[in-house]
């Protein structure tokens, strides 16, 4: 049975496909583009596949930019002898929030996952090894997600680079500041414990 | 600080407008529209725009439809001396899904709320007198939201249409089907008992 007409049926069906709407939010997205003037919608609409035609990935760093090289590596004020290695562009936002990194990036567009399929191949890894075996490269700070495929991501790159005698380091673990004891879980507490710095 | 490249900040700032998209949620889609392949992206974005251009309302009952008069008031199977009158469009779906309705609806498009400055004239109720005066209508029900401004509406609207001599119902209060009465509030609790009906 259809209940609504085609076109608006298509709309919201589109809003279905994206990742956590269901079918009530999808409804509500479809109504509040169809309450909008024709020239919101279309900024809309071309913003999506503006957006999808127009970005590619960085060719030093592969995070996403509108450029051949993003803005992050084109900039000369940034330490380029450092680099943070993210598994996403959203986890470079994270970090370009604290203000406290001003090295480079690289993104891997993943981690290493098995159960998914994805191996180190599937991974921008290659391109880090040309970017450390080009040289100048100081330290590189594995900040992977502190996860089971995080780790073993980070894990499997700090061999890697082993022989190339770039120094590895990987973000610390810990209770996260403004939480509380009670509610942290044994093995970061634990970490917390053991990775203790002198006040 | 532009954390992302240009395009891609444009489509976060685009679905961040919908209702109840967050910035989170906003990254989160609008990285997703990246990862698909081009064409998907492309039915996404004729989808907004199409249903944008190709949706009207319903010249009989004001809902949204794709052709002047829509597939359920063109429908010669329906009973067209009854109509259910609703707030939205969505309400129109949620009685369509009982299959209990075969009578024609008419839609309102909101309802009276002098905190949000919608009066009479803000609704479709001039197109509904339209209809009844033009004649074989048996019964009017109003459906409008169980809420202040629904009854309210529903109050006006009964009242505007007694010198036609048509019978107005009101949808049933009581206590919902499935749910626990001790969670019913007072007020609901209090119409069920009032309304109660003999078994």
């Amino acid at each position: 049975m259809e209940y609504f007409a085609l076109p608006l049926q298509t709309l919201i069906e589109e809003f279905e496909k994206l990742p956590g709407i269901g079918s009530k939010t999808a409804q509500r997205l479809a109504f509040h583009i169809l309450n909008q003037p024709q020239e919101k919608a279309q900024k809309f609409a071309e913003a999506i596949l503006n957006a999808k035609k127009s970005l590619c990935y960085c060719r030093e760093c592969q995070n996403l930019s509108d450029k051949e090289i993003c803005t992050i590596c084109s900039n000369a004020k940034r330490d380029h002898s450092v680099i943070c290695v993210m598994e996403s562009p959203r986890d470079v936002l994270q970090m370009e929030k604290t203000n406290e990194f001003h090295g480079v990036y690289h993104v891997l567009h993943g981690a290493i996952s098995p159960m998914d399929h994805v191996g180190p191949d599937d991974l921008r890894i290659k391109e880090l090894v040309n970017r450390i075996s080009g040289g100048n490269i100081q330290e590189v700070i594995m900040a992977t997600n502190p996860n089971l495929e995080g780790e073993t991501t980070a894990m499997y790159i700090s061999k890697l680079l082993k022989p190339f005698g770039v120094k590895v380091t990987r973000i610390a673990h810990g209770v996260p500041v403004g939480g509380e004891l009670e509610f942290a879980d044994e093995v970061t507490l634990s970490k917390a414990l053991q990775w203790r710095v002198e006040l």
